[in-house]
Order: structure tokens, then C-alpha cells, then sequence
């Protein structure tokens, strides 16, 4: 039992996804939430400059004194991960490890389509965390730098979305994917379109869900679960703030995001 | 007469269209560039922070022993030349001016479009700025936020940038605009596709060339012109290196970046 925060971060408001899908499976945890939303996105930028930037987030977490970290961001799990699990002594969970596991839990899996930002795609860590487990999947990666734009514009069902959705999405359907992964924190807010847009028998898998399990079973394990029955707080913390920025977080959190802080870090 | 180089930024690689238009009109200056690709873009973020980035651009290109500084950036220009011209003794110029010149540089305007990130629409820069020089202007701003990324994925002619155009631009064409401003850095590598979409006789305004022009004025008046016959050379740098950052410029400046440094900001 341990009642410290969880410290959850992303490059934005996206992981708030993963903080509710933790809230609905570990009510009684208290969620630290960091978005570094004066730098995001992280998606288009270089490996170091992302490792630097989640290295800093890690930091400011730890100073606030939570016992674990979960990176709820594909980009930086994807680049991050291994160095902040070799520097710190926290445990640190990513957001791929989960997303794989799902995706493999259907025995059928043969062809994986993986849509992400650039970065994620470019790191080869969702492939190579598939083709470790299980030999024989075709995998297709697709860079898809275009939908965290349209997202935060809440372009979510116009006709320029599903036009770039199907330009995006069209080559993954001719290759007969079964699956289709949705590696980055944003994209469960187009489910609905993309159920429209594939063939029905295509499976769509998100991290958030799965993430959630996963951390349940580390923190049990570690003894570090929260079994107190109050529920937990929420606290937020924004490198940036701007309506545009508390209007998104609603929209992730599906609730008030309460009162948002501004987070200085240490640099 | 003065070698000392200009310095020249923006919060990414689009402000190489001003160095483009600088180098023809005045081919001896010496260039030092920092874009600050780590943290692109500005547009979307608060003035705050804009106006706490912009401060450390300065810094980074005083350090370096510039003899003035463009402010390439209309999204920075319209937050923060204010607080950085009342911070330096150096001068500083902007885009904004200029190309508020530019737009009424025609006895005819009446009517004017503006499209710009949701920074500089939002800060009213620009309204403010024509507004002070002819009364009676109809000024319609619109935030046209996915003209970035779109161009920046290099979709310059996608049937989904031109239905993104169109549903920017309806409402402008609809309110009979005569001008269409286009303040943002990036926007003129639209300007074959907006001719397409827009009528014959809307007349489009981009600052680059016009902001080159207020330099050399200013650089002649306060004596700081390079007048060698020697070509100038330009020096690159970046908050964060990546391939496609290198694409880009090369695609904004029309040649080879050269090589490119990594800048390090102070902080």
C-alpha cells in the first residue's frame, strides 16, 4: 500500500486518455499528470531532442514525489523508454509494451497495421516489440503526422479528415491488415470515423486500456497499489496553458480537468 | 558600414523565406538563423510562453554578436516585438509592419482577408496594425491552423488541402475580400493553389519580400548596411536536427541549407 501519486506524462493533453482508462480501473490512486504542451508535439522531432525533453519530464515528476511513471506517450516510449529505465530507480512503464500485448491477444493476428507519428514509426519499437513475440506477422508501419492536427482542431468528422484517413489508410486495406494499431494517445477520439472508413473484420487496438491493466499488474507486484477506498485526486500540470489547451483536456478526460497548473522544469 | 552578421528567426525553418528574400536584395549580409524547431510551432501556444521563447531567440543571436535582428516569425512578431523592443538596445524589426505596408500599398483595399495561426489572429496584431493606417478597412482575420502542418508534410496540392482551403476561405471570398494577407512564414508555398481557389482579383500580400525591403531601409538609415562586394554566407542553426527539418529548409530556401549547427538556448 502505497498512497504517493502516480506520475503520469505525454508531450500534450493526449495522455489523458490513459489517466481515465487508470481512473476507471484504479479509482483510488492519486494521478500527477504532466503535458509538456510548450514543446509538443514530440512526434516530428529528432530521437535526442525527445529523449532530452522526456528525461526533463521524468525529473519533474520524480521532484514531486511520485512511485511510478507512466509514460503515456507513444513518441517518447518509443525513444525514451530504454534510457530512463537505465538512469532511474522508479519504475517507468511506456505505452507499447500494453498496446503489443493487446494486440497479440487475439490468436488470429497475422497482418498489424501501426499508424503513428513520425517519430514513433521511425523508432521500429512497436515492430520490433510484434516481431519479437510472435514470428511470421506482417507488419506495415504508417506515419500519420497529419492527424494530431486535425484532432486538436476537433476536425473530427469533416470531410478533409477522412479524405487524408483514407489516404493514410487505403495501402494498409490493399496489404489485408486484420489489425490496425492506434500507437499514439490521440487517436481513440476517431474510432467512429475509422470504424466507417475500414472493413468491418479490420480489429482496431488501443494502448490506453491496456495500459491501464498492465500498470494495475506492475503495481501489484511492486506493492505499490493504493487500496485505500477514497478516491483519488487529479492534478495537472501544463508547461503551457491556454484555453485552447483546457478545452482539449475536457475532451480527453471527458470531465473538468479542475485547476491547471503551469509546470517550470528544471531544464 | 558594418559586417557584424543580421541575425534572423523563427520558431522553425518557414523564416527562411525572409533570409531568401534578404540575400537577393542584399546579397553582402552575413546571416546567422536560428530556428527553433525543438519547440515548433508557437502558433498554437500561449503569449506567454511565445513571448518567453522569443526572448531566449534573442539572446541566442546577441550572444552570438548580430548587429539587428528580424523577428521572422509572425506568430512572435505579434506576441512579443513589443517586450523585446523595450528589453534591447539592438534594433529589431518585424514582419508585421511590412507587410501591413504591403497590403496597402494599393489605393483600392477596402476589404482584408488575414490568415495566420491562431497566435497571431488571436493577438490582433494585425487588425490593429491596418487599422491605425487607413480607417474605414473591413478586416476579416481567420486561424488557419492545419496550413502548417499540411505544407510541412509537403501535401502542397492533396485534394485535402484544397477542401481545407476552401473551408477557410468560403467565408473570406463569401465577405467579397479584395486582399488576402497571408501571415505566416510558411503560406507562400501555397500561393499556386490559393490562385486556383480564390477569384481572379484577390490580391495576395506576403511579407517576406516587403520585410526584406524595411531592412534595408533601416540598415541604411542606421548605418549598419554591409556594402563588401563579397557574397555573405549564412549560418544555420537549429534547436533540433532531424531529416526532415533539413528537407524543409532546403525547400523554403530554394538551395542547399549547407550545414547545419544545433543550437543549444540558454534558458
Amino acid at each position: 500500500m502505497n498512497s504517493a501519486p502516480l506520475g503520469i506524462f505525454d508531450s500534450g493533453v493526449g495522455g489523458l486518455t490513459v489517466v481515465r482508462a487508470v481512473q476507471e480501473l484504479l479509482p483510488a490512486e492519486n494521478i500527477l499528470y504532466l503535458g509538456d504542451t510548450a514543446r509538443l508535439p514530440y512526434g516530428s522531432k529528432s530521437p535526442e531532442t525527445i529523449r532530452q525533453f522526456a528525461d526533463e519530464d521524468v525529473r519533474f515528476l520524480i521532484s514531486k514525489g511520485v512511485k511510478a511513471v507512466v509514460v503515456a506517450c507513444n513518441t517518447a516510449t518509443a525513444h525514451a523508454l530504454p534510457s530512463l529505465l537505465e538512469k532511474y530507480q522508479i519504475p517507468i512503464l511506456g505505452v507499447i509494451e500494453p498496446g503489443v500485448e493487446a494486440a497479440l491477444a487475439s490468436p488470429n493476428v497475422q497482418r498489424i497495421g501501426i499508424i503513428a507519428t513520425r517519430g514513433t514509426i521511425g523508432s521500429h519499437a512497436y515492430q520490433h516489440a510484434l516481431a519479437l513475440r510472435k514470428t511470421g506477422l506482417i507488419i506495415h508501419g504508417q506515419a500519420t503526422p497529419l492527424l494530431v492536427p486535425l484532432i486538436e482542431e476537433n476536425w473530427l468528422d469533416h470531410p478533409a479528415t477522412r479524405q487524408i484517413l483514407k489516404t493514410y489508410l487505403d495501402p494498409l486495406v490493399e496489404k489485408g491488415i486484420d489489425t490496425l494499431m492506434l500507437a499514439c494517445t490521440h487517436y481513440p477520439l476517431l474510432i467512429p470515423v475509422l470504424r466507417e472508413i475500414l472493413p468491418q473484420d479490420v480489429r482496431l487496438v488501443d494502448s490506453a486500456t491496456t495500459c491501464a491493466e498492465h500498470l494495475k499488474r506492475e503495481l501489484t507486484r511492486l506493492d505499490l497499489l493504493d487500496t485505500s477506498a477514497r478516491e483519488g485526486s487529479l492534478e495537472l500540470h501544463l508547461t503551457d496553458l491556454s484555453e485552447e489547451f483546457e478545452a482539449l483536456a475536457r475532451q480527453f478526460l471527458k470531465k473538468s480537468p479542475g485547476r491547471i497548473q503551469r509546470a517550470i522544469l528544471g531544464g
